[in-house]
């Protein structure tokens, strides 16, 4: 049976939920104060799971340590103290969404992350509101 | 692939385990002192997560909004600040366990969500004891 | 200077805000939802704080596992998986408002604490609601 | 002996650290990446603290509900998704640093709660980062 | 469809990231400042999950009592407060990371509970490093 | 009046509780399994608080990336993956308690940070047991 690592970062970021493809008023109506022209921000916090067997040698399936400096040089690096909208090619022409943040770390990481590992993120945008990728 | 999408809320209600099947006796017996016949209650933490695909114009599984508010229309006005064993008609018969909770709440909530939308209940009854429906 | 040594413990209960002195329709005016005559409940958690210099042989301002004991004997006995209106003597003609839960807590404590420790109790109703006796 | 009564409630905002005083080149230096000029954001978590003694006939020294409808109609609405530099009068010519934010939130509210209770505002930032005000 | 019922405990113990087979140098090498000869030690908080259909009679799928009585007997006896890589027969040989306690406390589980219910473990090493077994 | 800024950072560190003025017997009996000698450990949380006046220029009563750089350099460096007893002069000769572990982390840092600020020390040494030192 596999077993699932899971590390816990965070980033502070400014956004706002927008899809330059509708007009101002559609957004507004979709998106409400999410849509606020001048942004508004979050302390998000993302954990990354990784899924497979232990090594015989070290009894990790992943070291944390280095699972936290990938999440630290691949994505924090790039998230934190930024405008996601503004700040990152990821969400030029793409809504930062939770569930388009997560699906673009997910991304940036499947590349860097061993393929017979499988890799989650979970990522909440507040203590209240969260979302995981993939689902199961 | 999918993502799930989670929303967290809260409510304070008082309860106590019994099955009106079992003698007083049998009652105390199995569920000791959660059966004090004078209630003791719960702040209930309630995540309700919806599975599915994001929508291509929104980039939401769900609107987060939407499903808070769901949650208040249809749980919350039931049970918070509640004596689950007798202001509701759910538990007239049903032994307000964590896990019967759970799965009265599935139940109000799938007729309300769109079937092509997995539905899954998370329900802490402390920070200690929680119960998730279904398990998988 | 003085060090605060604190040990936090947890009791679930029912309640009813309700002052007997007062009709029910001014009880329902005031305390709202929280005066339902079936009761509702919380997981409280409760803080006891200690204050004074610490031992010169163990290092001690007061042994936490003491301290625990303490609680469980004199508070949690009498309060967990209880009816606070009705199943104890505290609250028998004492609205269980978290301030006056605290205070009482405060009053059975102090006479089991030497009167050289300063003493102060911080109780959650729920995450959201708290007070702390003395408020200095 | 004074009863504190406290109730935490949560905004999401974006701000950036910057004096306007001083030049761009200042400002990086001295705030860092906190300095972004397009924005960074938190969750941020308010507890208002209300400090006197509880009312003979509530049991109350400030009735939570109330105080929680007097921070969302003074404070939430004012800052909740909101960018605090442009959206807000408060900061236009104030840096939004924790500090100054929760300075602010005392001054708003003070002058909503009767005099002879003591006031006090806890600010997190971030889990790590948070500000009482006044101190004692 | 099956629930998914946890309880949460929790250990103090010591312990230091060793493999017996490899030399200091390499020991210090892939485990950096865990695997210090003195020893470092951590607050493990273990969840312990069971799996399966609720007793039509009691509402439970396993009494949480129980199941918190199941977990100090055999887990928390032999952990709490204790050196892993010392006081324990489990890791005389076996490397105590997070992946391998998670399957030693499985393993010691799994004879204690019903076969016919699935069985899973969560065992927080920090808040921000966490394994699960088995991992889906 | 003055603003108290916290910065909230985190060890991980084994040790036991051992007055070696004491006989092995006595100390058994005073601390019982936190006696062990093969040591136990914690996840220490360590809350550092500075009170003071903000200044006019910076909106800062302290730089909190400051407050938490001079934590790492002059605490964590020493403290982060040791054994307390064995690894750090401090405790040599000093018992361990939570409360000599406040009191040692306060005089470390009282002079590194400027006499016309008060400075605080919170330590949890699990989520149940925590000190403040100074108690007012």
């Amino acid at each position: 049976m596999k077993i699932k690592v899971s590390r816990k970062e965070h980033f502070n970021a400014a956004h706002r939920l927008f899809n330059p493809e509708l007009s101002d008023l559609e957004n507004e109506k979709i998106f409400g104060k999410c849509s606020n022209a001048n942004y508004h921000g979050h302390n998000y916090e993302v954990i990354v799971s990784v899924l497979g067997e232990p090594d015989a040698k070290t009894g990790y399936v992943y070291d944390m340590k280095k699972l936290s400096d990938l999440i630290r040089d691949h994505v924090l690096k790039k998230f934190d103290h930024k405008n996601l909208n503004l700040d990152t090619a990821y969400f030029k022409n793409l809504n930062p969404t939770a569930e388009n943040i997560a699906v673009v770390i997910w991304n940036i990481l499947r590349e860097k992350i061993d393929q017979k590992l499988e890799l989650k993120i979970t990522l909440y945008e507040t203590e209240r509101n969260f979302v995981e990728y993939p689902a199961h």
